[in-house]
């Protein structure tokens, strides 16, 4: 059992989180120059941080060599791999912060949205019955809650808005609106998922893009199939179904693939005529339904894995796939320097789920648990960021970096100085600390927090936890039972010896910056239905040792 | 009866259809000029040629009289209008022959595409089992067959192709993609509907468009309310279901304002950067189903429209408000004078719908039929073509004009001359007659076909007819009958007299006219299930006086 605390609050420590007008910046961002980097964000979907062949930090665990992707190693070699980078537990947390430049803590947006507006995703507080509607999955009670088992906060549950005066969304200026302004062609491909429908984030172009492909509320594929159309047929269509596909239906064409058709598509008149392009190519995979890339999965199944693991293992693939042919595509253009790549995952491999095979709640090991949790196996994620002539190839960063750094990053590739936004940017730039020319504090504070019920029954590892990094250390907050745990991740980078009872100052430092935290954001908390009050801050904890 | 006869055949006439070559140009065809002027074609569906407040031969008849639409008389003052303009008797056919410039008995591309590939849209020869699958609606055995009967021919019913190669389509140079190539920034808002699913014509962004919204194999809205999602729904999806308007889903939002709304967004990119554009804003509206724009139907109402003929007339008002946007639109980015305009619609009238209220077959009168048909209800169309600068204002063009006239059209007015195109293109710029630069010659034969059965039951005005206009005169051949009929539309607008019996050698020289293009384009004649033979070609007819 961990040790309680209280501790007496008071101010933050606002070291490392100056915001987006602290960042120094390169490039003329005049527009129209020829001169200016193309970007592309290339965003895996609960691909796990070691779910390829690529050892993020310089050790090969055995799950590495379960997996051949042999783009991302390529990708790897001509920039920064990162080894502590973070995302969100889940995916609209993590792809909000990315357009918002915000912690999912300060915009409250702490889970994914639904596809329909005003309806809760969670399994918690009545909302078991909309799940089917929101999710497009059969709806599901609850089987049992544990005991003192706690109610969602209300949030922002409809999502990010570019417009004000939204009902339970949160305002911001979008990253891609920015580019958009300064003449980038903007281009959005795959998923979306920043708001529900019925508000004005559901659609990239309101979000700034100037191109759309399949993007929408969705915050999976109905199908990857090309031969039951991705979901749209009588028989399968739900809100999942991946819409602009129309050309595939009937072919056997992995959506992954298709996808990428898509996006090399719209590049061309950028290219042919000179202006500079951002292109978000946001894949599906290898989100669930794991359903396999026929490309791949013999070698997989030939190597021993069970139909689920090889299943998977291919859809990876399949996403390597994509990466290598739009490398080919910029060399075949040339135009590979003067092109920026950020590869990227929204969220830590999925461990709970039957389809993906092997054992459940082991599939990130090194790191404890997966998707939904703010242990290291929900968070932690493959992060590169490439930008020939400017990042140093092959280097590896040590220092953490979190979803929200990606604004203020892509904004200076992109030479934007100083553009104006509506909200309070939380991100840094990462782009002084790779080229040297300024650091960023390695001691920075980064919170995690998943006020939620992930699924219809409970997962003790995942639901109702919050958390702080701060250089070495985490502390995790079980809001259920308000308990804290400590943990070294330099000693214990799978997080398997709660350590606060040896280290009462540090988790009263830890549990005092994580509150003073949710306090100044003031981030939805989860409610106890026996008292209606919310949980207290885990600074407020009574001592109890 | 009309009289039959037979003719020698022999060589066809090619006056007048020199092709894109000959046509003569201005601009400077430079890419990235940017005086080039921004280009809108602004395509509507099934509103026929009295159903607006605009008298496009200069007579005002009394249904002009039932509609409000003041955006379009504003438009009509700034360009010309034709009193002779023409498209297919459907929707497809039209839009092939837009995009490829070619005629539609040319491409063979004669009937309305399904959504999905390979299968026949029409009602004969097996077709009616797969009807609910292609149109989305109920499936519906033929109530019963005339005497001679026909099946329809084998045709391209996949539709245009701009790849070569793909099973039962037509392959040819799309026009957009000819824009593209020249730097125009290309959006394509509403309806597609040029090939069916699983076909490379289904995506806009194979056309050449690099934005599209809601375009694909859709040749009808599954539904115009926002209030159920265009179609989105449990309940409702079919392959109609919009696709890209999550934003509205569940808004009181009519699909025609949600769509302009979409297309006014796409603009800014252009407009702001300096770029020219092509906007093809392709409205669902006035299609089926008939479905009340709430912002003006009242007014129809209060008029005594019965409820369909009032849902009817909102509709067209909800489309004339659109136009209204656009053109406010351009005043306020100051670049009406650099915008040139095309207004058309798909094809007549839709007169064979109970949705519209009113009488059946009576509601394009004073022209005979409607949309389906080669009478003229179902061909003769609005037309307006706005070039400020250029085409002087108020103007009213007498000459006929035919639906592939517009490629070459447009592409004069991009300034792009003699374009590679793999295809023959059967249409004639209309620029120069507007200009008075040239001439078109008033006596330009033109030709109409449909070797099909629209609907389960039949329809005699409508099915299995082909049609040939020559100055005044105008050759309908009835396949199924083997009987031709001669009108003279300066003295008889409405087709009420047959004159072939005291006309024989006009009806001879028409009859040679439309069996010699029949013949050169091979086009597909309909089958005779009795002999599994073709039906002869007129001028191959006995004769029978």
């Amino acid at each position: 059992m961990s040790r309680t605390l209280n501790t007496k609050g008071g101010a933050i420590l606002m070291t490392g989180l100056c915001g987006l007008a602290a960042t120094s910046c390169c490039g003329s961002g005049e527009k129209g120059a020829q001169d200016r980097p193309n970007i592309i964000f290339f965003l895996v979907d609960d691909m796990g941080w070691v779910d390829s062949s690529v050892p993020y930090d310089g050790t090969v665990y055995p799950n590495n060599l379960r997996f051949n992707t042999p783009n991302m190693e390529r990708l790897a070699q001509r920039g920064a791999i990162f080894s502590n980078a973070y995302a969100c537990p889940v995916s609209t947390p993590t792809r909000t912060s990315l357009m918002s430049g915000m912690n999912a803590a300060h915009t409250g947006i702490t889970n994914w949205t639904s596809t329909l507006k005003d309806t809760p995703s969670d399994a918690t507080g009545g909302a078991i019955a909309m799940f089917e509607q929101a999710s497009g999955q059969p709806g599901q009670e609850a089987e049992s809650y544990p005991a003192g088992h706690l109610f969602r906060p209300d949030w922002p549950l409809n999502g990010l808005s570019p417009e004000p005066g939204i009902g339970n969304t949160v305002y911001a200026t979008p990253m891609v609106r920015l580019l958009k302004d300064a003449g980038y062609f903007t281009v959005h491909v795959g998923k979306g998922h920043w708001a529900s429908a019925g508000t004005p984030g559901a659609s990239p172009y309101n979000m700034g893009f100037v191109v759309n492909v399949a993007g929408n509320v969705a915050g999976m594929p109905r199908s990857y199939q090309g031969e039951d159309n991705y979901g749209n047929t009588p028989e399968k269509w739900n809100y999942l179904a991946v819409q602009n596909m129309t050309e595939y239906y009937g072919t056997h064409t992995h959506l992954t693939e298709a996808l990428t058709l898509e996006a090399l598509k719209t590049l061309d008149y950028p290219v042919e005529n000179g202006i500079p392009f951002y292109l978000y190519m946001s894949h599906h995979g290898t989100h669930t339904p794991i359903q396999r890339d026929d490309r791949f999965v013999q070698k997989y199944l030939d190597a021993g894995m069970d139909e689920g693991q090889a299943r998977y293992a291919s859809m990876v693939e399949g996403i390597d796939k994509s990466l290598g042919d739009i490398l080919d595509y910029l060399d075949r253009k040339g135009i590979t320097d003067n092109t920026a790549i950020i590869f990227m995952t929204d969220n830590g491999g999925n461990s709970e789920n039957k389809q993906k095979g092997g054992v459940m709640h082991t599939q990130n090991k090194p790191l404890r648990e997966g998707k939904g949790s703010v242990y290291e196996g929900g968070i932690r994620v493959p992060l590169m960021i490439c930008w020939p002539g400017h990042i140093k190839e092959g280097m590896r960063e040590d220092t953490p970096a979190i979803a929200e750094d990606l604004f203020p990053t892509i904004l200076e590739i992109a030479g934007i100085r100083n553009p104006s936004v509506v909200q309070e940017v939380d991100g840094l730039s990462l782009i002084p600390e790779l080229l040297g020319t300024g650091t960023i504090d390695p001691e920075r504070e980064l919170v995690f927090h998943y006020p939620h019920q992930w699924k219809p029954y409970w997962l003790d590892d995942i639901d109702f936890l919050s958390a702080v990094r701060k250089g070495d250390w985490k502390l995790v907050y079980r809001m259920r039972t308000q308990a804290v745990e400590l943990y070294n991740l330099r000693e214990d980078i799978g997080e398997s010896v709660n350590v606060a009872s040896g280290n009462p100052e540090k988790c009263t430092e830890l549990a005092r910056i994580l509150s003073d935290r949710l306090r100044k954001w003031n981030t939805p908390m989860p409610v106890n239905p026996a008292t209606g009050q919310p949980v207290p801050y885990p600074d407020e904890l009574p001592v109890t040792e």
